[in-house]
């Protein structure tokens, strides 16, 4: 069976940076399924018309097309559930849900005044007026100011992952003993800054450095082997 | 069986608002585990000097004496598998402290500055003086300069909680369609409230207050019906 997904890419079609690409690529490599993944800007309307999304990840999947990382991981459970479970049952996908959502509010809108100007000169010609333009309406300012003065403001940002932090002092993952898709929501966030910027937004000996150490190596370094926008 | 849980109460030995024996109160509920509760007030070291600790929740079990809030949750889940379960298994309760490091780090540092002085009004004479030495030496200022304003900082407030609202918009309960120990986490700090401040923290169409109000009519009403402090 033929297995898609639609994964953002930079110009160079081999930087995939989307947090919520990386979520479901990392929910894909623990169920254990094979992947092709499909390089797309946020130019390529047309690539996804038929799923009447404008956004990916996308993933079809045999005669099934599902949008939105979180709708996918609920697909894949759901559809394949004798592979390795992403959330440990109801409550577990319950509670997972909240980590999503403050990745989604809290750590995503954190993490983006540190990296907008590098994804922008990263992106590929045709998609940088785009992400421009809705991005600085978004973020009421130009990229300029919106990014600037990041090695001052990353002691903050650190200080706003202290839930995080406190948590993965008391245990190896978020899902505890061994990493699950609560792991991968937040991990994604991470991987997208690695992906597209040299900055370095964590401490080396925070223990959020140390457990997203432990990710980049699972699944064979699917995350550390992945190709890095150019400095 | 006794069954014996050390709850801080107030000057009114009835009003209880602990937020971390809130969370004990209602896992024990939900584990339909009968309780003697002791009113407990900072100034009673001897009280729980058996214990080796000088802080409750403690809970004494037969032969098991357990303290803080989360090892309380564990112990109950295994010393009672049988019982409708906390946390729906181990990626359930990995995430859960997840839930419960925001609840301590975000969620009760934002709302100790709305009440700190209710508390300071609500406690046994022989508790105040500790109680604001103590605390105004972790905030860094009086208590009455911590919790000035407080009408004009509940909007940020609420914005300090879109995470919780992005899933309590999404299903009925934070574990999912029913609740569990993360709902009783966070709705422990929404209790602790209620019952030591006249101070409303939620607009009433908020989708955190409809949840309040779902765990307030749990098992028979037992945190609505918990007595107030005095206004």
């Amino acid at each position: 069976m033929t297995r898609t997904l639609y994964d953002l890419a930079a110009a160079d079609p081999d930087v995939r940076f989307s947090p919520f690409c990386w979520r479901t690529k990392l929910a894909l490599a623990h169920k254990g399924l094979e992947i092709e993944t499909v390089p797309w800007r946020f130019a390529d309307r047309e690539a996804l018309a038929f799923s009447g999304q404008a956004r990916v990840p996308v993933l079809v999947d045999g005669g099934s097309t599902v949008f939105d990382s979180w709708r996918i991981a609920e697909y894949l459970e759901d559809a394949y559930p004798n592979r390795p479970s992403l959330f440990g049952g109801d409550a577990g996908r319950g509670v997972a849900r909240f980590v999503n959502s403050w990745a989604d509010l809290v750590l995503n809108a954190g993490l983006i005044r540190f990296v907008a100007l590098d994804i922008l000169a990263a992106l590929d010609e045709k998609d940088r007026d785009y992400f421009r333009r809705s991005r600085e309406e978004r973020f009421g300012t130009t990229l300029e100011a919106f990014c600037a003065g990041r090695e001052e403001r990353v002691t903050e940002f650190r200080r706003s992952l202290a839930p995080l932090r406190a948590t993965l002092s008391a245990q190896p993952y978020l899902a505890g003993a061994a990493p699950a898709y609560a792991d991968y929501i937040v991990f994604g966030s991470f991987q997208w800054v690695r992906s597209i910027s040299a900055f370095e937004v964590l401490a080396p000996d925070d223990p959020v450095a140390l457990w997203r150490e432990r990710l980049l190596a699972a699944f064979d370094g699917l995350a550390r082997e992945a190709p890095r926008a150019a400095a």
